[in-house]
C-alpha cells in the first residue's frame, strides 16, 4: 500500500488536521455504489414531470463536461504546464471561485457586465471569480504579502455571448503563473516569456509566435495621434480586435461607434499595423514623434532591454514586437504578451483519434483478474486484493459467474496488458496463469512469485 | 525540455484541438508579470473608496484561500487518492460548476435550502453544484451511459450556517469513486470500502473505523416501530444526527419537533444504539420482528454478503455495522457508509508546523543561480536557461546587483539544496562554482559537465 514518505507521522496529522473538517469524521464520505448512483441517474431521466414536461438534461449554455478521454488530455496537459511552473520556482496557491462583488467591479473595463453574480440569498453578494489575477491581488493586499511568485491551475467563468460557435467557453481552465514585488526591469517578464515557450513547446503544437507590446507605447502612440485621454481605453479596446477583424474594420468601429476623427484613426493605423523584431524597437525609437512621449520612450526602453534577455535565455527568435497587441483588461499598465500559433492544426475539431490507429486509454489498469470457472467470485477476490495491497493496478467483473471470453475482450477493448487466470486447476495447482494479452502467451506461475512476476513484466514494458 | 512522449505528434494536435478554444490563439495568455498584478494589488489595497469608505479585504463567509503551505499538503493528499481510484480502474471525468438549477432540486430533501443559486442574468436558472453525485446521475443520463466506473475531484458549495465554527466550509472539496451500472450485489460495495481503507491508511491519520448501515434496514425499523411512512424521511434525518448528539436529544428532537409518539422513539432508540460487526447481523436476523419486514431482510441480506467479501479483502475488522447511521441526502436508498476517525490527532488545528522541526517546502527548486559580483546578470541568464532546458528547477534572484549572502539566505529559508556560483574568477578559469547549502561545500565544475554533475547528485539525494 502506498504511503506517504516525506513527513513523519505527527507532522502529517497536523497538516492534514488544517485541511479537514475538524470533529471526527474524514472529508471522504462520498464513495458511493452502484445501485444508488443507478437510481438517481435513472431517477433524473424517467421521473414523469407533470408541470415541467419539456425538461431537458442538459449542460448549463456555454459549459460542457469533460470526458475520460479529454480528462486524460487535459491531466497531461496540466501536468506539463505545472511541471513548468514548478521548474520555476512558483508556489502554489488556491482561491475559492467567487469572490465579494465588490471585489470584482471596476477591475475589467468593458468586460464587467459578463461576470456571473450569484443570487441574493441573504448575506453577502458575491460573484463567480473572472481571472485568477484579480483574486490573487486581493488574496496579497488581504495577508499583505508584498512579494511571491506563484501558480494557480483552475476554472473562471464569464457570460460570453457568442459562446461555442467562436470557441469560448462560458467555463474554462486559466493556468496563471505570476511574478508580483518590485524587481529591477524585465527580468521577471522575460522569464515569463521563457516559461511561455517552455510550455508551447513542450506540448508540441507546432511552430509558434508570442506577440509583445507595452500599453505605455500604445498610451503614447493614442496620444501622438490625437486621441483624447478619455477615449484610451475604448480605442485600446478596438486595436485590440486586429487579430480577429482588418484594419479597416477596426477604424470603421473607432470612427463611426466610438466617434474619433478620421485622420487621427488613419494615423493609429500607421502604428498599429506595424511588427517586427528587436530592430523595430529601435525604429520606434527613431520615430521623430514617438520618441518625444515619455511614456512610450519608457516602454520602448523596457522592451529593448526585454529583448537583451530573451536574447540571453535563447528565445529572441520566438518573439514579435507587435503594435496591435492590446490585451482586453484594464489592469494591464506595462509589458503585455499572447502567444498564437502560426498554423491551425488541420481539422482539429473534428477528426476522430483513431484516424490515426491510436487508442486512448481512459483507464491505468495494469492487471485484470479472470476466472474461466463459475463459483470462482470468492478467489477472485483475495486475489485482487493481494494486488491492490501490492500497489497494482487491477480490475476483476462485477459479476458471480462472468464468462471468460467477456472478461478477455474487456482487457483487449480498454487495452490492459496483463491478465491474471484462476480456475480448479490453478487452485489445485497452487499456481496462478498469467497471460499476456497482446501476444495471448499463458504461463503458470506460483502464487508467491506472482506480485514479483506480474511487477517485473510491468518495469519492462 | 520536458516532451509528452505518449503519442505522436499530430494525434496530441487533434487533441488538444478538442480541449483548446478553436481560433488561433492559444489558451495560454495570462502569465502575468511582477509590477502590474503589484499595481493591482496595490489598487485593491489602496483606492480611497468615497462611497465605500468601509470595505473589508477579505474571502467570502465560509471559504477560504489554500495557502502555499495548505497547497502541497492539498497536492499530497489528493495524489494519493487519485491513484487509488487510478488502482482501481476508475476514468475521470469532469463536469461544469453550476448546473440548470431544475436538476438541483428535488434531490437533497432537507438540504435543498443550502444551495447555492446564480443571479437571473437573462438566460437560464443556473444553480452551484451541491455535490458530484447529482451532476454524474445527469452525465450518465444525458449521454445514455449505463455502466461507468469514474472519480471526480472538485470542489462543492453549501449554504452552511454554522459554517467554519464547526469546521465546515462553505466551499469545499470532494472526492468522489462511482460505480454506476446494474451488477451481481455487493461486489461494487466491498470495492468501494476496499478503497476507502487503502485511502485511510495510506493517509497515515491514525486508527479509523467505517461504519455501514443500510436505508433499507432502516426504514425496516420505522416501520415496525409504528413511524407513519410519511415521516421516515424526517425521522432519518433525526438519526443521522446521533453522531453529534446524545440519544436523549435526538428523542426529543422526534417528539417535540417531529411529532413522534414517545413510545415509537423509545422503540427506534433500542434498535438505532446499536453496532457491532457480521455478529449483530446475524443478531438481526433472528429479531423477531424486524426479521418480518420484507425491505428489512433484503438489507440485511447484502450486509451479510458485504461482510462475506470484506472479509475476503482482508478489511472487516475496520468495518462496524452501526444502525444509527442514516446519511444525510434523499438520494441514498441502499447500503450507506461513513469513516470515522478514532481518536483526532492532538491539537490538530493549533499545533505549529515547526514543533517537529520540519519545515515544509512550498517549491522544489532544486537550484538556484547566484553571484558575488555586480553586473552579471546576463551570465546568470545565460546559465539559468541551460539548468532549465535540462529540465533543472532552478531560480535566481531578479536583481541586477543582489548581494551573496542574500542569495544564500533565501536558499536556506527555501530548502534549496545546491547554489551554482558564478562570478569573475570562475569566468576566467571556464567554471562553475557548485555549492551544497547543507554542508556549504564548494566545487569547482567545467561548464560542460556542470548539468551532468547536478542531476548526479539530485538522483543521490
Amino acid at each position: 500500500m502506498p504511503q506517504l514518505g516525506l513527513l513523519h507521522g505527527r507532522a502529517w496529522a497536523v497538516l492534514f488536521g488544517q485541511l479537514r473538517r475538524p470533529p471526527g469524521a474524514v472529508c471522504i464520505r462520498a464513495v458511493h455504489s452502484h445501485s444508488q448512483v443507478a437510481e438517481a441517474a435513472l431517477a433524473t431521466q424517467m421521473k414523469p414531470r407533470q408541470e415541467k414536461s419539456n425538461f431537458i438534461i442538459k449542460t448549463p449554455k456555454g459549459t460542457r463536461d469533460l470526458s475520460p478521454q479529454q480528462m486524460v488530455v487535459r491531466e497531461k496537459i496540466l501536468d506539463m504546464v505545472v511541471s513548468c511552473f514548478k521548474r520555476h520556482g512558483a508556489k502554489g496557491l488556491d482561491t475559492p471561485a467567487f469572490e465579494l462583488k465588490e471585489m470584482l467591479t471596476e477591475k475589467y473595463g468593458e468586460d464587467s457586465g459578463l461576470i456571473y453574480d450569484l443570487k441574493d440569498q441573504g448575506g453577502e453578494l458575491l460573484s463567480l471569480r473572472y481571472d485568477l489575477t484579480v483574486p490573487f491581488a486581493r488574496y496579497l493586499a488581504m495577508n499583505k504579502v508584498k512579494k511571491m511568485k506563484r501558480y494557480h491551475v483552475g476554472k473562471v467563468w464569464r457570460r460570453e455571448s457568442p459562446t461555442i460557435v467562436q470557441g469560448r467557453y462560458r467555463e474554462f481552465c486559466q493556468c496563471d503563473f505570476d511574478i508580483a514585488g518590485q524587481f529591477d526591469p524585465m527580468i521577471p517578464d522575460a522569464e515569463c516569456l521563457k516559461i511561455m515557450c517552455e510550455i508551447l513547446s513542450g506540448l508540441q503544437l507546432g511552430d509558434f509566435l508570442i506577440k509583445v507590446n507595452d500599453r505605455r507605447i500604445l498610451d503614447g502612440i493614442f496620444a501622438i495621434c490625437g486621441v483624447p485621454e478619455s477615449k484610451f481605453h475604448a480605442i485600446c479596446s478596438s486595436v485590440d480586435k486586429l487579430d480577429k477583424m482588418s484594419w479597416k474594420d477596426v477604424r470603421h468601429e473607432m470612427v463611426a461607434k466610438k466617434g474619433l476623427a478620421a485622420e487621427v484613426a488613419d494615423r493609429i493605423g500607421d502604428y498599429v499595423q506595424c511588427h517586427g523584431g528587436v530592430s523595430l524597437v529601435k525604429q520606434m525609437f527613431q520615430d521623430p514623434r514617438l520618441s518625444q512621449n515619455k511614456q512610450a520612450l519608457e516602454g520602448l526602453g523596457d522592451l529593448k532591454l526585454l529583448f537583451e534577455y530573451l536574447t540571453l535565455f535563447g528565445i529572441a527568435e520566438k518573439i514579435s514586437f507587435d503594435l496591435s497587441l492590446a490585451r482586453g483588461l484594464d489592469y494591464y499598465t506595462g509589458v503585455i504578451y499572447e502567444a498564437v500559433l502560426l498554423q491551425t492544426p488541420a481539422h482539429a475539431e473534428e477528426e476522430p483519434l483513431n484516424t490515426f490507429g491510436e487508442k486512448i486509454r481512459t483507464t491505468e489498469t495494469q492487471v485484470f483478474v479472470a476466472t474461466p470457472q463459475n463459483n470462482f467470485l470468492q478467489e477472485r477476490l483475495k486475489l485482487i486484493a493481494e494486488l491492490w495491497d501490492a500497489g497494482i493496478k487491477a480490475e476483476l467483473m462485477y459479476k458471480n459467474n462472468p464468462k471468460l471470453l467477456t472478461q478477455l475482450h474487456y482487457c483487449e477493448n480498454m487495452g490492459i496488458p496483463l491478465v491474471v487466470i484462476i480456475g480448479e486447476q490453478e487452485l489445485k495447482e497452487g499456481v496462478i496463469k498469467l497471460r499476456s494479452v497482446a501476444s495471448r502467451e499463458e504461463v503458470a506461475i506460483t502464487r508467491e512469485n506472482l506480485v514479483a512476476e506480474i511487477q517485473k513484466r510491468l518495469s519492462e514494458s
